[in-house]
C-alpha cells in the first residue's frame, strides 16, 4: 500500500531530525526547510540535506525568506544582538527568540500539505525542556491545527503532529538512538558552523540530554561543560 | 497623544486600501506588502506605494517570498493555470486560490508586530461577496487570532481587525469614497499591469461593486462588462 505523505518540518537540528525518524516509520516524507537568514544558515541546511539523503526523501522544499531578518529583535537573525551563553534556570524568553516563527513555518507546511496532499504536519517543539519559545507549547499548536482547519479546503484536513513536545531531552536522545536516526548528522548550535559551541541555549540542552541519558553525543565541540 | 500603532496588510487592491483608511482614522500605519512572484506583483507594489506615500506611512515592511510560486498550484503564481473569466455565481473556491495564503500573511504580519509593537492587524478580507477563499472567512480568522496569543509573548496581545468582512463591495466602494480613500491608485485586476482586463473575478467584483453603487471607478479596463 502507498504510504500516505506527511511534511516535516526539518531544521536539521536532533528534535527535528528525531522527528524525522518518527514520521519516517510510517508515512512517505516530505521535508520542509527554512534558509531565514539565521547566524547557522549554511551548516543547517546541510544537516538538512544529509538528513533527507539519508533518509531518501521524495519530496523536499527548500524556502528562503529574508523577512524575519529584516524584522530583526532575536539573536538568531540580527547579528548585533549577541547569542547568550546558556543559563537553563531561567525561565524568560531568551533573545534567541524569533517573533512566532513557528506560527510561520507552520502556515508554509499548510500551504504545501495542502498541495501535495498530505494529512499531517510533523514539528519537532519541545514544551517543558527547552528555551521557554511560546510558539513551541501545545496551547499555541492546538490553535494553530483550528486554524489550519477553517483556512484550507474543506477536504485539506491537516493534523498537526508533536511526537517529542512532552519528552525531556534526554528521552529524544534515546528515542534517536533507539530508531537509528542520524543524530551525527544534525545541527544544534545558534552560533558556530564548524564545531559547536557547547555553551550556547542549543548546546547545552542538548548536551544536558546525553549527559543524562549518559550517551556521548556524536558531534565535536569547543567545550562541553557539564550541564547535569 | 501619541496614536497606537497598527499593522495593515496592504496589497494594493481595492479593499486592502479601504482598509487602510479606515486604520488611518485612528492608528499610526505600519504597512504590510508582500511580492510573491504572483502575476501582477509589479503593478500591485507600485500600488502598495502609491497608497502608502499617499498616506504618509511612517512603518512600511516590504517582503519579497518565491515559495507560493514554489508549491504553485494557483493561477496566481502558476503561468501555466490559465486565469479565468469570472463566474461570480460559481460557489466553488476558485483557481486562483493561493493555498493558505492569509495564514501565512498574517503570520508574518504578527511576527512583525510583536516586534514594532502593533496591537492590531487590519486585513481587508471579504467574505459573502467575494471568490469563497476559505482564508477569508471569519471563522478561520478568529482561530488564527487565538494562535496568535497563544504563539506570542504574553505581553504581545494582538488582535485581527476585519473592518470590511461582512460588506458587500458596493459597501466598501462608498465606505472608500466617504473617507476620501485613493482608490485611484489601486490596482486589483489578476491578469494585467497595464490596463485592467474588467473580465478576471477579481475585476469583475469590484466593477459589480462600483456598478451597485453607481459610482464610477476611476481606473481604467479593457472592457466593462456589466455585472448587475
Amino acid at each position: 500500500m502507498k504510504k500516505k505523505i506527511a511534511v516535516v518540518l526539518l531544521s536539521g537540528g536532533m528534535d527535528s531530525c528525531v522527528t524525522t525518524a518518527i514520521a519516517n516509520e510510517k508515512y512517505e516524507l516530505a521535508l520542509l526547510h527554512l534558509n531565514y537568514k539565521h547566524r547557522t544558515e549554511k551548516r543547517e541546511l546541510k544537516a538538512f540535506n544529509d538528513i533527507a539523503n539519508f533518509y531518501k526523501a521524495k519530496h523536499r522544499l527548500i524556502v528562503d525568506i529574508n523577512y524575519f531578518q529584516q524584522i530583526g529583535n532575536s539573536s538568531l537573525t540580527d547579528i548585533s544582538i549577541e547569542v547568550s551563553i546558556a543559563n537553563l534556570k531561567n525561565k524568560n524568553i531568551p533573545a534567541s527568540y524569533v517573533p512566532f516563527r513557528n506560527g510561520n513555518f507552520l502556515a508554509m507546511a499548510t500551504s504545501w500539505g495542502e498541495v501535495i496532499g498530505a494529512k499531517k504536519i510533523f514539528i519537532g517543539a519541545v514544551e517543558e525542556d527547552s528555551s521557554g519559545y511560546p510558539d513551541c507549547r501545545k496551547k499555541f499548536l492546538k490553535q494553530f491545527n483550528n486554524a489550519i482547519n477553517e483556512g484550507t479546503k474543506p477536504t485539506t484536513k491537516i493534523k498537526i503532529i508533536t511526537p517529542v513536545i512532552d519528552l525531556k531531552k534526554y528521552e529524544i536522545v534515546k528515542k534517536g538512538i533507539f530508531l537509528k536516526a542520524p543524530l551525527n548528522l544534525t545541527w544544534s548550535c545558534y552560533k558556530e558552523e564548524k564545531i559547536a559551541c557547547g555553551i550556547c541555549d542549543s548546546c547545552a540542552l542538548r548536551l544536558r540530554g546525553f549527559q543524562i541519558a549518559n550517551i556521548k553525543d556524536p558531534i565535536k565541540y569547543k567545550t562541553v561543560p557539564n550541564y547535569i
